[in-house]
């Protein structure tokens, strides 16, 4: 059966996460449901580059689904878009891929941003896609503390007690942290992420903007593989997966 | 009685505009209320640098008003936000101003900001904050044809038939437009601009991207001063009023 990619946009805010369970409204369902008149009337399945929390949102999350209509991918993208209609889940581009090509096991890289907004007021733009922080960030202590944590290691301190990964070991490509303007942003990318893995990284950086840990405190906690040492997994509102890589890329319409 | 400065930020989707208006939830009623425990109850009157219309956005419009108590800022700035709440309005920071000062007179600049999604999928993000216009536009004429009409010029054809002002005579300091992304983003300021002024440009400059109209058509309806010739008013989701400028600014806390 002819299969495709989809380059997907999402706010998760009303979702229990991408992953089906049971009644609960989750964006694969939603998906799945919108494709199944592309394929006799059954909704068929969609895997996703990653699994997205309840409240985490995407701008470029990729997933793969075969149909039973041989299509081109145009058609396909909008045809899901009006039946997505009007929960904010997007096709913003489709593409065939050969078969057997996977958005989870092909995938090379995948981004993250988290967004904090540091400031006494309350976001009034975008509430559901900030994390609010009134007291001030020292967002070059966090920066400095996250260049600590980058490359291959044993990530088990801040993985979910609910995850699912054989091994806690992934290598760490990039952890910046930038403030802009009213934000401090943190930016995140590696081959593969373990559940909870930027959550919890950023909570545990957000004790060093408070000054209330040292730059090497992330570190430390990353060498004793406690999850129960690290900082809080913060909220899931200020997430967002920005793309995930493939080589090549899928030629995307 | 003590004066104040009020930097704003609010989403205006479910307002009727800045502007009080009877019993429809406007963002000046909703603010003056929330003031009004400050100045013995009586809610005081709000007056902004500029007045948006329904469904335009603000991060970072000014406001005055004067209340009963001499408190510093940051209380003013607290006690709005509380009473806001859950409307996304917010005071993002307060000043004392010397008494006789103006948001609305004493403004040297304003800015705005307008968005443009151009992509064939509708926006699952910030759906209330873009104009979704699927076919492609040229943003590179848009942007030559914008530069035509900078200077002071007449801006009859660009105008509410409802504005208010006694003069169209205005000084564009600044109209670019500029592909970011699946967005095209128009940035536009002036010391001041007529009701409309903004969406109405927008939606002339969008005939050239769509090449129904060439470069120089927007400096022919400007020149032709009838706003019958211009074309449609863009609309409001896709504004934002970015900034007001004083000098000095305001002592923001």
């Amino acid at each position: 059966m002819p299969r495709y990619a989809l380059l997907l946009e999402y706010d998760g805010t009303n979702f229990c996460g991408w992953q089906r369970q049971h009644d609960l409204p989750s964006v694969q369902k939603l998906l799945e449901e919108a494709a199944a008149p592309l394929n006799h009337g059954v909704p068929p399945t969609v895997t996703a580059s990653g699994r997205t929390d309840a409240g985490v949102h995407a701008e470029g999350a990729v997933a793969d689904l075969e149909l039973a209509l041989d299509l081109p991918p145009q058609r396909v993208r909008d045809a899901i878009n009006f039946r997505t209609l009007p929960h904010p889940v997007v096709v913003r581009a489709a593409a065939r891929v050969a078969d057997g090509w996977s958005a989870r096991f092909d995938c090379l890289g995948r981004g993250y941003r988290y967004r904090i907004l540091n400031r006494p007021a309350r976001p009034a733009l975008e509430a559901s896609k900030l994390w609010h922080v009134k007291r001030p960030l020292d967002a070059a202590a966090m920066h400095e503390a996250a260049q600590m944590l980058l490359g291959r290691h044993d990530f088990s301190a801040y993985r979910a007690a609910a995850c699912q990964a054989k091994s806690a070991i992934r290598t760490l490509d990039r952890l910046d942290v930038a403030r802009v303007g009213e934000e401090v942003q943190v930016t995140a990318e590696a081959r593969s992420f373990l559940h909870h893995q930027v959550r919890n990284l950023v909570g545990t950086l957000y004790e060093v903007g408070h000054g209330r840990r040292p730059v090497t405190w992330p570190r430390e906690v990353l060498e004793g593989l406690d999850r129960g040492k690290a900082g809080q997994t913060a909220p899931p509102d200020g997430l967002v997966f920005r793309f995930a890589r493939y080589e090549p890329a899928p030629e995307w319409v």
